[in-house]
């Protein structure tokens, strides 16, 4: 037997369930579910995605398709009583499309199905109303002409222009200058039905004249409304908006054919739009807007200013409320119930058709990050949810909101240039073009922007003085995204129009056509929106937020559901403090590189460098030990009882030369040495590719002073806070290691500096010792590593560059590309690679945990704090996950969530 | 039982046998081989390894060790009638190291140990030469001395040359001025009893000043000088051969224990070295030399001229054929008898004392690459060997010997430098220091070595005039190496002493302390050796080889035997005739970028990649296809019948842009653009990573007209081959894929191409399309890469980067020393890493099979040409291998004794 197409509804009795969103999209599911609630909606049928699926591989409709949907509409005229195209007592039908997931606005619809020159007449009859009857029509034409026959919108506005100007003169009105001010001064509404009936007119001219044609029979342009609502499941706007929320391509759309129901049939008939909570603070109260005797799409339109629905809410006697309390009574009990049984904010859409009221639509409502934490929570203590489905009804990526100021949404502004969305947050601030002088600036007490065309660790301090940061190159994980995101400091990176001239002390911004399109001086303002991505001339205004109770409670209750720990990457002892806050359990990456940058400590870096022998070396070392022993007791202070992840370090050694002429002769007088050999030692450091060059372990094997050095600081330290009598529990990780050799050189190492270090203090302090996972061949070799290594951390930033091949500062060219194709499914160093990077981890935490079946196991690449990572990272069993401070909220809903999904308590 | 640690060994009668080399040692098991023969052999005992290993765990000899050699040495007294330090009748013995394999020289001996002040005088007695027994004694004082103390070698030669000194005032002599010109003229020889008895006096007194004492008990002094034999595992020389011969640290030597025999006791004694064939050419002619009342050592030092064993071979009357009849039939039975016994080539030491001859050693003899062939080869006519045990018998590295100039050995001379031995061969020529200096100044017919601090694609018309390549950085698999590689021009990479300043014509070239020792100028002679990665200052004389006879038939035998077929990686039509010519079964990797830099090429590349938009994009890659199509017409010619890979190209398009001012200013003229936009575009296609950047397949998403020229051009040439009666098996590869949605975008270019190709030919072909797998992700999915690609070409060299995380061109910091502290067992890119690269190309195997049984499977990196790297292709099953045209007879060698190890035919 043929699968059915078509699935009917009405109220009491419908074929579908909410539970069938796949089969009949959100829209139709919930119509039946609503139906067979008894709540009054219009009656109707819809069209199955598997039909739309049908359709877009076949390109035709399916053969049994249209004989179904005939039959549907006599069932539809024997329950109204009317006839489809009949002239007498005409059936109108809207035409609706409903994906599995609502994606708004994203593809078409189709009112007043059924008119014609004939029934436009009857129904003109019926409604004792000529100019209701033609402003139907004129509306189905408008839509039809655009939907189905691809006619330019404009085209037809200018027919109601036409009508509005003739009766702008009529009324001796001065006519505006522009279209707009005419339609804001002449409604629709006062259009008289002559007038409506030679729009339609000239509208039929225009149809008629359009390589398609407006079919008059009501079945033929049901046939073509049906399949024109298949084929904007590809409309640009549905594919990109598909991309952006993760929804496949293989769904389709659900068709809802459904009786029309009017609400501008008199003062009788009303139409409005409501939410059972408030989206915006996710308070409980009922919420909405309506219009009396208007369309659905008036209210939305924003041509007459909406009404609110309850009384107290606007100016007295507007309210739905007070001008038909029966209709609102009928419409309070019906949200309350929708909410209670889908448990969930509902957004509903109801029209009263002559004092009847008609729900037609309702769906779980969008709501802000701040208002989805308020009503989960609140659902738990109104008896509505379990704390569990509380934690699963959160999207974690959207908790960043609340902890970033963001641009004001009332604001009315257009970004000159976009990035990437690299680090969260909206600021505004003056912009500088290099680190000296972000940080010169800043000291005076103005907000600063740096604008680089990419950032390296000698911008350190420029970043941390600066407000903002936006770079021209480098991606959402390039270096200044990271250490943005480190730092909390809102970030685009990537703007590729920007074009940074730092020496001259400006930036172009060109358009896509590589015209200039502005040019931002030093000193000028500028605003950046790290959540978009966008960069906006001049100050624009942003709202801030901060975590609310809610959101302190949800988060607490995560902590009975997670398996896996969240840490933080965390090198200061600011940033540790801020982890804390959002309730990190240890750090699992302390970046000792970056307490290198300091001006003090700069210095003795790079007489380090220059060391002819490793005497020298060891000598210009020890000048950093007492540095790097301050840094780690307060760390060890701050995170007291809690694990400390310390990476030894890890950048390659020409990331702490200077690069320009005027700073190597500096640097060159203030060593005594000469110009030529400084020059002559950068040369010779610097790398075809410095990514895969001389840093990490492999610089301890090089230079032994150093992690001597290191590890010396990281023991001292602990001792010494062991000595307040606090609980220090340091690990001392590897970086960039692939044989079990470098790890005995490290391991060796560690023990000699422990022992002497513990002599000397007369203290003993229990140590791990790790490796970061970040290359594949460590992946490939776990099982060896695992033999002196207690712990991994997967560092799947470098993994997943080595594991692609693809440098995440020059993927700018063509990975973008890659995901918009769709040969990747989604940015990997955004989500991690489950079938390659992802597959290597799973080799090694198996081949680990055969060696060690006690081995510590973590992630700290930015994908630590990226939901769809966390959750593998949940599948595969790993024992924590690593992020940015900022993140860690995030990190935790979504390693609950993981939890709760891998052991299906609730499936989501 | 503990293990048996002393075996004897005497004529007829020995404990030990040939097959236990590990045990006993080369020499040891030799030497009881030859006794069981009934070859006459000094007698004597071999101290197993086992004792040395146990020795050097330990750091003291096993308790049950000197008990046994007591017990032995007692056998020894009672067999030779004398006494272990009888005064009257004294045993003297040797002591000399012998390792599993032969390490000539590295380790130590010490000869007539037994005599003191005591045993001395019974020694003159029963020599009836006093002068012979204080000659013996002094050798055994500075050998002890030596080795045994570790007191300087010269303080001993000191007291000689006062000796020789007075004997030179006695005689009325000139006394020369340097000590060497004095020994040359005073031989030990005529240094008379009662000057040697003063000599021993003073090297007495010298040994017993020092730390250590000479111990007059002869019992004390074996167990010192074998302690001291295994300790001389662990010299550095020692240490330094193993790594060179992969030689593992674990061995341990033996000690060969044997009763000395003298070839100084007068005119019927002598000593002799001989080969049973010549070990420079191979020929079948006994061959040696001797010198009459001599010890071994004599032969050796090179202050007496050795004589030839064979009459005829020298001045008449001096040969020991001539002069001792009886014993040179009996030695020429006997190296007959141990050759065809030992069925190789021997190596001999021989003594005659007072006319009874005694073989001391016999070994398989080094030899020269060209004599290993021959003598393999004419073993199997003699009926010795059979063929495959011939291929076993040749080291395949070695034939490059054959193919390339080499530095004639006699030359006596030293190199200014050191570097990476990077492409094979020895040749002089003008030093320049650019790549257009290079082309004018070869075309002037100079002979010319370009010298570049590092190579890039832009070099290629340098290094194609130079006849030889060093670089400055880089290693083994450098840019420089593999093209020079390629090309067949030898090249020293990496040549760290060396700092290149190509702008003012000249390079430095400096010691290990950073002073400069030598200044090379544009246009001096210089020399470079290939072999060893030596540099030369001036010219020096070359001796230039080519296939032999004997090679030829060898590598006629290994194709009954290899399982792999061996293809080239050949770029141009004399590269493919080179590899035809070397027996190549196909061409594995032609690089198609390498055709793009020829001159008239470039332009049309650089509009391409200055163009704004696809359309004038199109144009200027058309321009190519003419080129393209021409390059690939010669190439199928030339290989008709055999499959030709072509892979697409690979390189980022800023590899195809000038860097320097002066050539973008001429390339922006010539193209009409502006040179600020030229450098714009110049600086937005620079990146941080090349290595991991927009380059390969991702240049082929983007710029999809690139591909489509390509496929164009392979298709058009192989139908106009086709029509010309060849057969052509054109192979299309798609580099740096990671995901099969890659190969699908390619796959749909591919068949498109073809079928318009064929249309507009009338014409068909076969071809097969397929992938490098040269990222760890492909190896991961190559499941899914199998699903449309026909074949897999493993570029291990890239594979070997992003696996380990290495940039080839910058792991010269490092590497090394990893190599050296044995943190790697070898350098990764010359021999592949099984461990890491390996488990991929494993996994990568399993899975494609899994999807596509027949699936074709080769190697394409620098590996393809490295005999263990052959080894491990054999053992996971691929179908080829492919390597630079003068590596074919190599890998052909290798790939055949792969297949004979891995079926066990005959085990090596």
């Amino acid at each position: 037997m043929d699968r059915k197409l078509v699935y009917r509804f009405a109220q009491e009795r419908a074929e579908g369930r909410a539970e069938w969103r796949a089969l009949l999209g959100g829209k139709g599911a919930n119509l039946a579910e609503m139906a067979n609630m008894g709540i009054p909606v219009p009656p109707g049928f819809t069209i199955s995605t598997e039909a739309c699926v049908d359709y877009l591989k076949d390109g035709k409709l399916k053969r049994g398709l249209m004989p179904a949907v005939r039959a549907s509409l006599g069932w539809l005229e024997e329950l109204t009583g009317k006839g489809f195209g009949d002239a007498a007592n005409p059936l109108l039908v809207s035409v609706r499309s409903g994906a599995q997931r609502s994606m708004p606005g994203m593809m078409d619809t189709i009112l007043n199905l059924g008119l014609n020159d004939a029934t436009v007449v009857g129904l003109a009859h019926k409604s004792k109303s000529e100019r209701f009857a033609w402003d139907a029509y004129r509306r189905l034409l408008t839509m039809f002409g655009d939907v189905v026959l691809g006619i330019d919108h404009q085209l037809f506005e200018r027919t109601l222009h036409e009508a509005r100007r003739e009766l702008a003169l009529k009324q001796g009105l001065h006519l505006p200058g522009d279209l707009e001010t005419l339609a804001r001064l002449i409604p629709d509404s006062v259009l008289e039905a002559e007038q409506l009936r030679r729009v339609v007119e000239q509208q039929r001219l225009l149809l008629d004249s359009s390589e398609g044609k407006f079919p008059t029979d009501p079945y033929e342009q049901l046939e073509a409304a049906i399949e024109a609502v298949f084929q904007s499941w590809n409309n640009p706007r549905a594919r990109l908006y598909r991309r952006m929320h993760d929804i496949p391509d293989e769904w389709g759309t659900a068709v809802n054919i459904q009786a029309m129901v009017f609400g501008n049939l008199g003062e009788t008939s009303a139409t409005g739009v409501a939410f059972t909570r408030d989206p915006s603070t996710g308070e409980r109260m009922f919420f909405g807007e309506w219009l009396p005797n208007a369309q659905g799409e008036d209210v939305v339109a924003g041509i007459r200013t909406p009404r609110p629905l309850t009384s107290g809410a606007g100016p007295a006697g507007e309210s739905l409320e007070e001008l038909m309390p029966e209709n609102f009574r009928e419409l309070f009990e019906i949200q309350h119930k929708l909410e209670a049984h889908f448990r969930d904010m509902q957004d509903l859409e109801f029209t009263i058709e002559a004092g009847t009221l008609y729900l037609l639509q309702t769906r779980n409502g969008k709501r802000s990050a701040r208002a989805s934490v308020k009503i989960a929570v609140d659902m738990v203590h109104e008896g509505l949810l379990h704390q569990d489905e509380a934690i699963l009804r959160v999207e974690p990526e959207r908790l960043e909101e609340l902890l970033f100021p963001a641009i004001d949404p009332k604001a009315q502004v257009k970004p000159i240039a976009r990035g990437i969305p690299a680090s969260p947050g909206a600021v505004s601030g003056k912009a500088v073009f290099n680190a000296d002088d972000a940080e010169s600036l800043a000291k005076t007490g103005e907000p600063v922007i740096l604008m680089r065309a990419e950032t390296s660790p000698e911008d350190l301090h420029g970043m941390k003085a600066a407000k903002g940061i936006v770079t021209a190159r480098g991606g959402a994980t390039s270096h200044a995204a990271v250490v943005a995101r480190g730092m909390g400091r809102p970030c685009v990176a990537g703007c590729s129009q920007l074009t940074v001239e730092s020496d001259r002390g400006r930036a172009h911004v060109l358009g896509p056509d590589g015209r200039e399109l502005a040019t931002i001086d030093q000193g000028s303002v500028v605003t950046i929106d790290g959540f978009s991505g966008a960069l906006f001339l001049g100050e624009v205004p942003t709202v801030t937020a901060s975590l609310s109770a809610e959101t302190e409670e949800l988060l607490g209750w995560t902590r009975q559901v997670q398996r896996m720990r969240v840490r933080a990457n965390a090198d200061t002892k600011a940033q540790a403090e801020q982890a804390l806050e959002f309730g990190a359990d240890g750090i699992g990456l302390c970046r000792t590189e970056h307490m290198f940058f300091d001006e003090e400590r700069i210095l003795a870096v790079r007489e380090m460098i220059l060391a002819k022998d490793a005497e020298s070396r060891a000598r210009a070392v020890n000048k950093l030990l007492p540095y790097q022993t301050a840094d780690f007791i307060e760390l060890f202070r701050v995170m007291a009882g809690k694990p400390v992840n310390i990476r030894l370090l890890d950048p390659p050694l020409h990331e702490f030369l200077p690069r320009e002429r005027a700073q190597i002769d500096e640097l060159a007088h203030g060593l005594g040495v000469t110009a030529l050999d400084l020059e002559r030692k950068v040369a010779e450091l610097s790398e075809f590719n410095p990514m895969l060059g001389h840093r990490g372990v492999r610089l301890a094997i090089s230079y032994p002073e150093l992690p001597r050095m290191q590890v010396r600081a990281i023991l001292s330290a602990a001792c010494t806070v062991a000595k307040e009598g606090l609980v220090v529990k340091p690990e001392i990780m590897v970086p960039l290691v692939f044989d079990l050799g470098e790890l005995n050189a490290m391991h060796a190492i560690t023990e000699q500096v422990a022992a002497e270090v513990f002599e000397e203090q007369g203290q003993q302090v229990h140590y791990k010792f790790g490796t970061m996972i970040e290359l594949p061949r460590a992946a490939l070799m776990a099982h060896e590593l695992a033999k002196q290594a207690e712990f991994f951390s997967f560092g799947t930033n470098d993994l997943t560059q080595t594991t692609l091949g693809v440098s995440r500062d020059d993927s700018g060219g063509f990975l973008p590309q890659y995901v918009e194709r769709h040969i990747l499914p989604e940015d990997p160093f955004v989500s991690i690679d489950k079938n390659g990077v992802g597959e290597l981890v799973r080799i090694a935490v198996e081949k680990a945990r055969v060696t060690r079946t006690d081995i510590s196991l973590g992630l700290c690449g930015e994908h630590g704090g990226e939901p769809r990572s966390i959750e593998f990272c949940e599948q595969i069993g790993l024992n924590y996950v690593s992020c940015s401070p900022f993140r860690i909220p995030i990190a935790r809903v979504a390693a609950a969530q993981a939890a709760l999904r891998r052991t299906r308590r609730y499936w989501h």
